[in-house]
């Protein structure tokens, strides 16, 4: 029996190819098998940033999500289709890991914050060594481009689900003394009413594809919901502390 | 008049010097003057991540902090003493942006995640063009030390100071679905006693110094909390969701 290869879960940062980290290149250039999720007709963003670092003699496993809408006709069920899904793309993982050969799952971000790659790092971590290599997530590379500090000293800092519903997200952003709020896309009307409502719009920064091509950051009010891509972030800095 | 020069803040990552990434290790050696903050007596955490990097002809700036703790004898007052550490820092470093020269402000994991750099960007970032580039902050480190997804799909991830009064951190704690907790040091074990009496003592993790030098992961029952240091992290990682 061949020795298992081993699980990466590599973070190749926000968007900007140069925001990877000379480990994660290192190891990404010496993975025989490089796989990354993908929507369905699109190459993936993970697979975008790094596609000029990868060789010709790698073997490349896209993992296409079958559907692309949490929003599926009766009787499919999106939980239902994403586990099969996850299941089935952890098997093929498996197969290759089985082999010996170690598998590079290249994530936008980091692989471990609100990442796709931890439903299949929790079907094979137990199984296989694996190991992480953080990334430069979403939420400082938002703050960098908005040139945006986060939070101060004893501060805290939540991060939140543009998805969740409007009193939850009120109740929260109002206790928070800081946050960020992720998965806008057709969410984003909602957000900024609440933000509104709570006093916070004029503390409020908006940022979209931060550090990708076509980044782009506006205020608030000049903002059409409509055009709002899920690759987008409200940030509500801390109140200044001096220091 | 010259034009002035341009301040950078650089996150270098959280430790291991492999984890910087490529755009700030070539902004990093491309600049002529290189700051810092230091505690009183040592190089410097951000310092030690890249000193390997560094040319004899670039000019080292180090700012070391004049106090090493909060609790001062009156009548000094610790926020007095910082803030005013903090212009004199702020104006040395106008000093060689006024003479048009870039100054690159190194900073461990991100800049604006809980960093000092705050405060001079504060200070600086209306007076000078400034540029940030993102880092690997703590928080994601400590997550790929200890393999812990920290929140899945919509639940909420709050990050808190273990220097919150026993009440706060318990109310907050009670409320995430997921959580972080910085700046343990002597805190550690109020935060344990906290976690304990919510329930969450079983699903908690601590790591210490992630990604550096005498990273050591304990569980929470076998942590002397007099050994606690200031780089040291317990994350609440969300429950699991199936994907």
């Amino acid at each position: 029996m061949e020795r298992p290869g081993k699980l990466l879960g590599i973070g190749v940062g926000p968007g900007d190819p140069e925001l990877i980290t000379l480990k994660a290149l290192r190891r990404l250039r010496a993975a025989p098998v490089v796989a990354y999720l993908a929507a369905k007709g699109r190459k993936g963003n993970a697979f975008a940033i790094v596609e000029d670092y990868l060789s010709a003699d790698q073997l490349l496993v896209p993992l296409v999500f079958p559907v692309t809408t949490e929003h599926l006709p009766p009787p499919l069920c999106y939980e239902r289709v994403i586990a099969d899904f996850y299941d089935r793309a952890a098997n093929s993982l498996a197969g290759y890991l089985d082999q010996g050969r170690e598998v590079a799952v290249i994530c936008e971000g980091d692989p471990l914050f609100y990442g796709s790659f931890m439903y299949l790092y929790d079907r094979l971590a137990g199984r296989y060594p694996t190991e992480i290599i953080p990334g430069v997530c979403s939420l400082v590379a938002a703050a960098a481009v908005l040139g945006a500090p986060l939070a101060y000293r004893n501060q805290s800092l939540v991060v939140l689900s543009g998805v969740l519903p409007e009193a939850e997200l009120a109740r929260r952003l109002d206790e928070a003394d800081a946050a960020a709020i992720l998965k806008l896309g057709s969410n984003f009307a909602k957000v900024r009413r609440v933000l509104a409502q709570l006093g916070l719009a004029g503390r409020a920064r908006y940022v979209e594809r931060a550090t990708m091509h076509h980044q782009r950051s506006l205020l608030l009010d000049d903002i059409d919901p409509q055009s709002v891509p899920y690759f987008s972030m409200i940030l509500v800095p801390g109140r200044r502390w001096r220091g």
